[in-house]
């Protein structure tokens, strides 16, 4: 019995802070942050800490084709499937300590405890450390899961491009960790503890996020066409400005898809207005749209609208647009029996939680798709995630370890009935 | 008589369009257009050209130290004053054929025409080429004429900065325009022939424009903090997005301006939007404001409801924003009298006329500001310039430049009580 663990806990918060630290050097930053790039001399050596880590716990390696690092505990029966639990290891270019990282290192400590306990499962327990989830110099992200699933062919070179054309394949064996087969095991449900990244918990003062699933996303291309014309001798009858096309269609479609539902989320992120001169009238606008729910036939309904709202700017505005959908991710749900357990997990221990979706993609996201699939948010201080400044409570920390170890050992002992 | 007088006219047309095609050769662009920047050799070449046609007219020739180019063409009474017409014959990068050009040769036609007629004049005429107004090479624009008005000191090299490091006296010196001494004639009024440069004349359907006064201008820089946020996590109540702000504000502004006055110009020319990712919240809006109006009062009203409106988005958006007023021109209104005469030259030709204010700053808006100033528009084709599909027909240009002719003659006779 490990000698940090407190009283009826079977994880140590303390034991995977440490870990959470030690791994965060792989790759510091100045200001506490961390730069592990999928793939890079960084990313290797914080697979192979973990490498090491696992053996410590006498857990079989195994890599995939898309680099994916399993560690596995077995089962007292070899037939009854793995639960699946994991994350990543890779951040973003100025990125924190706890995206991703949390959920590997978490599960390591849940496998910690199960150890010092001695306590065997039915099924195996598998820890997983998916590949280029960032999506940072490999696109698209979330690489690892996406063809773990099968919705990326392995040795697809199209696929998965470098960004800068550093060859993915190439990088995945120089690093060392180019597996030849695919992880044959059955899954029998996959676990994401991960920070939130996002406001909702922190307001709200619950310290664990049941999540309901992963919003649906769409990306739109809005392009719109007006004249460049003298802003001091063009009267506004004469007009055909696309900043001011631009800047009313964002205005009111935000306020459609607000009314339809407060909960959805829409985001003019990128904007490029020409030519840039302060006194010409603005000829053209680019922008994207980022629109996500739960619901995809609302995401549907808010595409539609935006089309049409486009078109109608020809007759209002004298500006001519086009639509184009870039991107098309579905809503997916989590599995409704993993999120009682995790909800009775935390009841356990006496940590409030509360049921929200992901806005932001996760490995899960894919996971979801294939097998049973289940996601724990601990709170981000001020939401705040992809920066140094990313931070979440000790406290929080341990709290999300032990609910999601207690969620899992469950489901290894073959007590959830998940679909 | 020159042989190509229309009966009854004082001016050429068919030699000002064949004098205007000789000078588009200097500096010609493949399209048609012309690229003479401000003291470049083409702009030599331009200068030396209007200084023989002007020799070979018999006029006498100044330089003063802006480079301005004055030649007179003495009228009976020595005392009297003179009678100014002119423009400028620096271009844009991909300027036309006429912008500044034509207000230069029509003062030129003129006087060609005065000299073939044997038409003596009481006061002097003296037509002039400012330099610099497209303010391309040299900032600020309108150089000459603002030297000329003592707006900008003669030898003060920090008023008239070269873009690029090239420094406006010695280029002056280079292409040999580097005058000793001003102007010392008195100066009863100017005149300026300018294409419109906006739509109005053309939807009209009149081909001579009598401008009431430059519209005053004031440019603003708003600055709109909000917070980077990721689209995905962020519900849309914890958003500050400036982007949204910044769509809102725009589109406030622009209706109260307009319900002020359908004649107020408000133009949001450059926006750019931070950090520019399609799922981040954009935390950071800077954008100009471009306002014009004739009347001061309305300007500052606008100006003050912006401020007050970029306050609120604290309370709304939750969006911090500042506004700095970056250019301050206050309105100019021409003489009412020599409109008079400008309106009466046209009755007699047969030619309409509308009046309207200019949109666009012209070195009469400095020249008015001393001495009593007028200007003459000819239509823009589709309101065109800066381009080098700038295009007036040539009836128009004849129309222009005779109605220049007859009020400019009647003013040097005496016969203008211009204030």
């Amino acid at each position: 019995m490990n000698a940090h663990v407190r009283p009826g806990r079977l994880t140590d918060g303390t034991r995977l802070w440490s870990s959470l630290m030690d791994m965060a050097r792989i790759g510091a930053l100045p200001n506490g942050g961390c730069c592990r790039l999928a793939l890079t001399d960084e990313d290797r050596a914080a697979r192979d800490l973990f490498v090491r880590w696992c053996r410590e716990e006498g857990l079989t390696m195994q890599v995939d084709p898309f680099g994916n690092v399993f560690a596995t505990r077995a089962g007292r029966r070899p037939d009854a499937g793995h639960v699946l639990v994991g994350s990543h290891l890779d951040t973003q270019p100025h990125g924190g300590r706890f995206d991703g990282v949390l959920g590997v290192l978490a599960g390591l400590e849940a496998v910690r405890g199960l150890n010092a306990a001695g306590i065997e499962t039915e099924q195996a327990i598998t820890l997983v450390n998916w590949t280029n989830e960032e999506g940072v110099r490999f696109s698209p992200g979330l690489t690892g899961s996406a063809g773990f699933i099968g919705a990326i062919g392995a040795y697809d070179g199209m696929a998965v491009s470098g960004v800068g054309q550093v060859p993915f394949q190439s990088e995945l064996h120089r690093i060392g960790y180019a597996g030849r087969e695919r992880f044959s095991g059955r899954i029998a449900g996959y676990y994401e503890l991960h920070i939130e990244q996002g406001p909702v918990l922190e307001r709200a003062g619950v310290p664990i996020g049941v999540v309901e699933g992963v919003q649906g996303v769409r990306w739109l291309e809005i392009d719109l066409a007006g004249e460049d014309r003298h802003a001091g001798t063009t009267p506004a009858a004469d007009r055909r400005d696309a900043f001011m096309a631009a800047a009313g269609l964002a205005t009111r479609m935000r306020g459609a898809a607000l009314a339809h539902d407060r909960a959805f989320r829409i985001t003019f992120g990128r904007v490029a207005v020409e030519p840039g001169s302060v006194n010409t009238v603005p000829g053209r606008v680019t922008m994207s749209v980022d629109l996500r729910h739960s619901d995809v036939g609302l995401l549907e309904r808010v595409e539609q609208e935006i089309t049409e709202a486009v078109a109608a700017l020809r007759g209002t505005e004298g500006v001519v647009g086009t639509v184009r959908r870039t991107m098309d991710v579905a809503p997916v749900a989590f599995d409704p029996a993993m999120q009682d357990v995790i909800e009775g997990a935390a009841c356990e221990i006496g940590a409030a939680t509360r049921r929200l979706p992901s806005g932001a993609m996760h490995d899960a996201s894919n996971l979801a798709r294939i097998v049973p699939g289940a996601m724990v948010f601990v709170p981000s201080r001020g939401g705040i995630s992809h920066n140094e400044n990313e931070w979440t409570e000790p406290e929080h920390i341990a709290d999300g370890c032990e609910v999601l170890a207690r969620a899992m050992l469950r489901h290894a002992m073959g007590m959830v009935a998940a679909h």
